[in-house]
């Protein structure tokens, strides 16, 4: 049993983003997980150069990836915070090397191959897309528990997942016509500068992109479906917005089922009653302050004019990606699911 | 005829705001206007000492409101940047005196007065409703022409209104199920402190409010309709934005009558052919930067996945209070649209 | 000893404002913390509806302060979030009860009642500013350890005095004419809504306030003479910056004794050699963002053009208040001072 | 005569920065002036594909630059706002032309073409440094007048120099030991991206850079050094501030010939009294957003604990750049000083 005595003992590669650097700081809060290896393919050196605030927490030194030195750590897991491609490219060989993994990317969330390949690229490793396990706990925990590969979801999907899929699938809302209309802080945009990401750019403004043709729509419908059992059509529309973290989704649906308000909030608090990190709001509404550095998604429902409005905020960096591969992580080796979270 | 020689004399009513202000800044640069009067209820003084960044730009001084000292100014023009219910105690005995009048408040817009009373209160002014015009000058510039009152529109309903309305018009979108899906920068909300607009609840922070209950929705709903010959069905979800201006609206409705990307397009490009302030976007997709400090509303169109989405922004302050009242003036008073609104 | 089986009891006195959030977050994580209590004057009811991030991490209800109600609590410690002069009226009656005391406020920093009265008014409780110790821990560990009233120091003395006192103490900047030109985020105001702190006042916009008198500036001085047994002058002029947390001082003194800049870093190398929380930087220039939701002090110096400058920069919330006091509770109840801080 | 009848006919070369952007905008609101063409080295094509807030505004395409293209315009004027070193290696080639110059860079600013290259870099026309005349308007009106060449100030320039000037001139201030600590909005750092510009690492950030290390030192003590036949040495401390614009100076010097505060302000007064864009504040401390948008400089000063503190603000594209420039070519064509400038 993994404890602080004998702790998880974790390589993770690709330091040098802004999901690293949030898995590495909250695993420093751990109890039971040790970071033993820190591998990247640039930014090589101390970590706390790349990102000076971790200084005087770690002293942990990125070095440059091989499956031959990921092999002396010794490790029982390998998270990657590294881009979709070069995932695939490492997976294979740190799954021979007898380690389970936790991937950030793209690569083994899309359970189809060819829908991967009409959104992303060929497909290079169908032996461990076979396997991986979708790594929302709220929705697949028993699989994850016995998980060797498990794909952390998209922020996005995380957030309109979960506000979606108790009303789909009690048939409280039609799965034809699904808006997702949504916002993310900046950090959602990676660190590598661009002119659109330059803060002068940014600062001040408001914009949506990737109109209805955003990578993570197949997400929410392949997961949507499955949980569902029906065939959601999703319009998604994300935003960005000019601050740091926080991620909303404002969804938009067409009533079914005798859809009430009441019924509404009594689905999606019944779906997550023993779930610590979704909170079923009614008065407050949700708002990504109050989510921010934090591993909750806040959510709520409401019916007016003849539609259905759920509201969810989530943390992208934390639920959308580092805290939520955490509660993954915990899930897959037999510890209490929100430890370290708070 | 008004000109640099002979002026249009407006009094101002209502300078404390955030939409005073920037009437007092952008008359200051129109070459036809001169504010030979500035009442209000509170802050009476030197408006450079309510706003001091008006130091060295103007010597007016915020006088108390009464029908007497308007009626010594010798005004042509009352401007009434005030809240609803104030308006419309101030406006008969504005029109009395013979002033043309431009109210930035909520309290001629509808045209019933039961809607209005829904709304907001009772209302007290039915002469001046009758004869108000809706001063939304795309739409309705030959009776703001002849106007002696003008209902300066609000924010959301000008942005929603101008991306809506000619599709709507044209048959190419269903009148029934349209979203609007809005955010605003924080100075829609006013000058008057609170916790919910205290800098550090609300930077940093993205948050839905009045999910389909603001009042803008019936103004919208109204409008839409008179412009439309139709009965549409709105549903207005706003949001707050951590910026201090801009506002973008993205709206979601169901095609009609062969809607095709490229008729959209056409459309708006139709409808704004000789409209200065309305620029159609084809690659450029609309974001709040590219129209803050300017009266500009950028509007663009899409078709995908059955749905059509419409993205319209403008800057709260501006097109969505005070150029746009600017632009109502030089209209009523035979000058050039566009006269000092660059 | 204490520990998470024995944890200390806590009753927190002042849970609405921004200190008394941050210090509920972080003794969340403290596995030998507990807060068997919570009271305040407003603001009664469940801490959550209060400050809704806290959903889902704590039960806790804020109720009316009285001395009865915190007896009952059989407490170890009571941590004062609330403002000077209500701090002086409970702690008397705080300690007749037989708790130890970590004050927030400024009532027992300034050993000198008339200096004290000066600034703010009337002390009305000189037995305890006779007992009080001054909570910067980095100086004073050794009486902090056996202290029962704690004073828990200024955000801008924290940094100012972190970055001065060793050079000072060493000779190797003068006394007189210490120039302190900080910079805080806006939670430093504090939660009570004001124009001065409204969203679109305060946002994109940096002004100077308070210019040499503020009441920090006679903290920092007193505690610089303890430190260095010289009488230092200092010009102190706080700055607000648009953004929600983070303090940064630049200072500027003469140099003395020999001063290279060598010999500046080395001293503050030396004087923090094993303390935990402060990082003496030479390359990386200490950053707000570097040392932001962390306890940490970043510091470094510079002598350019016969002038000494020194930069220092915290998180005004933590180690300028709520992470301070819990790093100043460990060394009070023998605990690792850093347990709990990262 | 130059009017809106026979307009000064500029060329504007390097239109894809924000120093390009401003004086577009800022000159088509100007009634004498008229942008006949536009230059660059890269970013060729319709302006307003660079530049989308300019659409509806603009027809200007910005073209390759060659001194043919330039003499084809048949100009009064030419505006360059590129970087140093190109400024002056087009700088002889507009002369011969005939043409009047303002350049934004600094390769004409430092007249001592010594300590031009200890700064910067060699220097390749001496003959135009020789010529050309500081563009401060406020203490060189009369050369700019009868100028050929103007070298646009620096934003930190203009705004120290503003505050500095007078009280050392007027003998109220020691020349040694001057301390300018500034702050600037991002778009100072340009617009090319960049990590420490990237959005996320700027935003809620806040950080001293290039200490007493930055160009704009030595240009501060010559002009000063100029304007008060003293030698006065400058530690100049630069910050980056989370906004788009606006800067701010809290300069600290000591004080000489007996100054009081009352005698600071009076000079302040006197130096300005008929300075269009000077306010100086007495009850209203200088910051960013009342000179945000304005060609306005705030600036005061205050006297405690032996230490004269002056405060200055500006817009650092606006009068630190942009309309600063707009300025001076009023003043060189003889046009009224503030024509087009509010």
């Amino acid at each position: 049993m993994y404890s602080s005595e004998k702790p998880i003992r974790i390589v993770l590669i690709g330091g040098s983003g802004y999901t690293g650097l949030e898995t590495l700081r909250w695993l420093e809060r751990h109890e039971a997980a040790e970071v033993v290896g820190l591998f990247g393919s640039s930014n090589i050196g101390p970590i706390d150069e790349i990102h000076p605030m971790l200084s005087g927490q770690t002293n942990l030194t990125q070095q440059p990836y091989s499956p031959q030195a990921v092999a002396e750590c010794n490790a029982d897991l390998a998270m990657l915070c590294v881009p979709h491609k070069v995932a695939m490219s490492y997976v294979p060989d740190l799954r021979a090397l007898g380690l389970r993994v936790i991937d950030w990317s793209a690569d083994y969330r899309l359970a189809d191959a060819a829908v991967y390949e009409q959104w992303y690229c060929p497909h290079t490793d169908p032996a461990g897309l076979a396997d991986a396990v979708y790594g929302l706990p709220e929705f697949f925990a028993d699989k994850i528990a016995g998980a060797n590969l498990v794909a952390n979801p998209g922020c996005y999907p995380t957030c309109a997942i979960l506000a979606i899929a108790p009303l789909l699938a009690a048939g409280l809302i039609e799965p034809a016509d699904i808006v997702v209309n949504a916002i993310s802080g900046i950090t959602g945009a990676g660190r590598s500068p661009s002119l659109a990401q330059h803060f002068p750019e940014r600062n001040e403004n408001f914009e949506p992109y990737k109109i209805a043709s955003h990578r993570h729509m197949p997400e929410m419908e392949q997961v949507l479906a499955t949980l569902s059992g029906k065939e959601p059509a999703v319009v998604f529309v994300p935003h960005l917005c000019p601050m740091d973290r926080g991620m909303l989704c404002s969804i938009y649906a067409n009533p079914a089922g005798g859809a009430t308000e009441e019924k509404l909030i009594e689905t999606l608090q019944a779906a997550y009653a023993d779930k610590p990190f979704v909170r079923v709001r009614t008065d407050v509404i949700p708002a990504t302050k109050y989510v921010a550095d934090t591993n909750f998604c806040d959510v709520t429902a409401r019916l007016a004019k003849g539609k259905v409005m759920i509201f969810a905020a989530i943390d992208n960096l934390l639920k959308g990606a580092s805290t939520q591969a955490i509660q993954n992580m915990n899930i897959m080796f037999g510890l209490k699911e929100d430890m370290g979270l708070y």
